[in-house]
């Protein structure tokens, strides 16, 4: 872990946009660094077991440092900074870790929602179970080779939720700070498992409803991803109570927030921006809060267009289709609906921080993070 | 959580074996009743997502206090009174809390193992991915009932394995507990998930050596079932690196005989006593010791013994198929030599507890459990 004053940017101009960017790259950079060590520390104890296990540790190293934004180490960090924790030295190292631990339970939630989903790519990649059974295939095992696959997807999800525990506790954080985060780091990984459930449950029941989707939205995302990352970091730096609440109200507002403008972007997103095929959310049949919104406006207003929606979506569609389908999901007035929530949250997320009282380099992270909900791109 | 002198039973009579027997009784009443009082806290947190993961959360509740023999546990605690802690109190009550975490661990593991392994009944029930399964394709919902049972056990092995960790950080151990026995924790939970990846691609490849069985018997049970609970026992009550040392070695030696013993049982084992039909590890397939151990005596001696047990075991074989297996492996001389293994093994822990320097109630329960390994039925 070489994290400190350098890493983390130069803090004297931590209030020009360009800063803001350049503390999450920063933060984001510390983070890989920190997981890039924890990794290092596993491999006697996997190499102990045999080789075997050792290449299928890597496969999750390789999995973990591909990437993605890294946004609940950012939240649990901006959090932590909100609450007055230091910025640099042994403190802000041991937090660091503590922070990165978050991507540990994020792999575990991918690995595994990637097999639920059967989904066969993640961030350009094959996702664990495909890439798992190809290599089962090439080499010629016996047995069913995506059944292999799902298997070691399973158990390299178990792998990295323990070590999310192991880095956690490894960090470095004092006793107190353990104690003091141990109600949130439980909460958070109940919540995601809880949110997951809902999720797999209502798509299953094809449960089309507004409240289904907002209340997947609420544990899968917003707890998981905003709400219980900065209540993390900022107990850890020993916030009181009256932080520790509008925090949670601010993550739910802003987590659900960043899941809407997903939602938008995984429908009328630029390709070339969000790096994935125009529509995709379309194409997978979603069930998000904008389909639903434009379903129960159809249902009332305009059953052909209802039926068409239905039966279109979850299937391979053209081009075309996904521009026809975009047109009339506008034309309901989803989309406007889905903006005006959108902005409705991260403005009541903005006067929750005005009247935080957290100030400093972690007010200023966390409003551009509410700012980035509000109009990102990608 | 209500242990405590009466539940551990009467300590006078400690040294004859129906007390001992009493003990491991009296432990595994502890261990259920501070498992169900952490499910009942788990409840708010679970209900509060919603009433679906409520019901689910039930069924990960009943598999978990639907039994088993509890032995992690057990070796735990039974670590932990060698070393000197207390047998009843509240530092006693915090550690049957620690010790039952184990069982959360465990839960996870047979969960995910019997989706791994298609797996149909466990404990007399159906397992949980084809409990679910049944469940789905009962209310008719939509999608594919065998992967949403797989997705569901998925979920809640995970459950299971962030409840583990929940529950042992919130047993009541002091700090200084908590940080002597992270190591012990943090490498069971690798070594069993590397175990249980070796056994899976050990099969996968058609290994059929003595080498490999022995690789997946020391990682997937030895070392998750007895060494490490020791440990991890041992060094909450502060044990001096020597007894450790000494519960690393001895751990292994017993956990390996107690897996050669399942082995024969698997294969020898009264229907009537063991609960399972009989010759089940043939019909299902299993590369066990034993099995190594008969196919490379046949492999040099009786050609044809080999070709026919390698086409036989993993199938569908009648009563009188397997007597001759039976009689087969016998007479290859495959029995005698597993049980001198057993003995050689059970020899040897006998001796080095002797060294340890444990004594008391602690030191009986681990000489009882040898004696078992060496010779019980079920």
């Amino acid at each position: 872990m070489t994290t400190g004053e350098d890493s983390l940017g130069p803090r004297a101009e931590a209030d020009s946009p360009a800063a803001q960017a350049n503390e999450g790259a920063a933060v984001r950079d510390a983070v890989d660094a920190a997981l890039r060590d924890f990794f290092a520390s596993r491999r006697p104890v996997v190499a102990g077991v045999g080789a075997e296990f050792a290449e299928a540790a890597e496969l999750l190293e390789e999995f973990v440092l591909r990437g993605g934004k890294r946004m609940r180490p950012l939240f649990a960090w901006t959090g932590w900074l909100c609450a007055g924790g230091d910025a640099t030295g042994d403190r802000a190292d041991a937090m660091l870790r503590a922070c990165s631990a978050l991507e540990l339970v994020q792999a575990c939630a991918l690995i595994h929602d990637d097999f639920i989903d059967s989904s066969d790519t993640r961030r350009g990649h094959p996702t664990v179970h495909v890439d798992v059974a190809r290599r089962h295939r090439a080499v010629g095992w016996t047995g069913d080779s995506d059944h292999f696959g799902a298997g070691v997807a399973v158990l390299l999800g178990d792998l990295a939720l323990a070590w999310a525990d192991d880095m956690l506790r490894e960090s470095g954080l004092p006793s107190d700070a353990h104690a003091r985060i141990s109600p949130m780091w439980s909460a958070m990984r109940t919540e995601v498992l809880g949110g997951q459930l809902l999720d797999v449950i209502t798509e299953s029941r094809g449960d089309e409803s507004f409240d289904a989707a907002m209340r997947v939205n609420r544990f899968k995302t917003a707890a998981y991803t905003v709400e219980r990352p900065l209540q993390l970091g900022a107990s850890a730096a020993d916030a009181d109570a009256e932080m520790l609440d509008v925090f949670g109200g601010l993550g739910i507002d802003l987590g659900i927030a960043f899941q809407l403008r997903d939602d938008l972007l995984g429908v009328f997103g630029d390709p070339a921006v969000t790096g994935k095929p125009s529509g995709d959310d379309l194409r997978e049949g979603k069930r998000t809060v904008l389909l639903a919104l434009a379903l129960a406006e159809a249902d009332s207003a305009d059953p052909d267009s209802a039926a068409l929606l239905r039966s279109s979506i979850g299937t391979d569609l053209t081009h075309a289709q996904v521009a026809g389908l975009r047109e009339m999901i506008s034309g309901l007035g989803a989309v406007d609906e889905v903006e005006r929530m959108i902005a409705e949250l991260t403005d009541r997320a903005h006067a929750a921080l005005d009247g935080s009282g957290a100030t400093g380099d972690g007010a200023l992270l966390l409003r551009s993070m509410i700012t980035a909900a509000a109009h990102r791109r990608l």
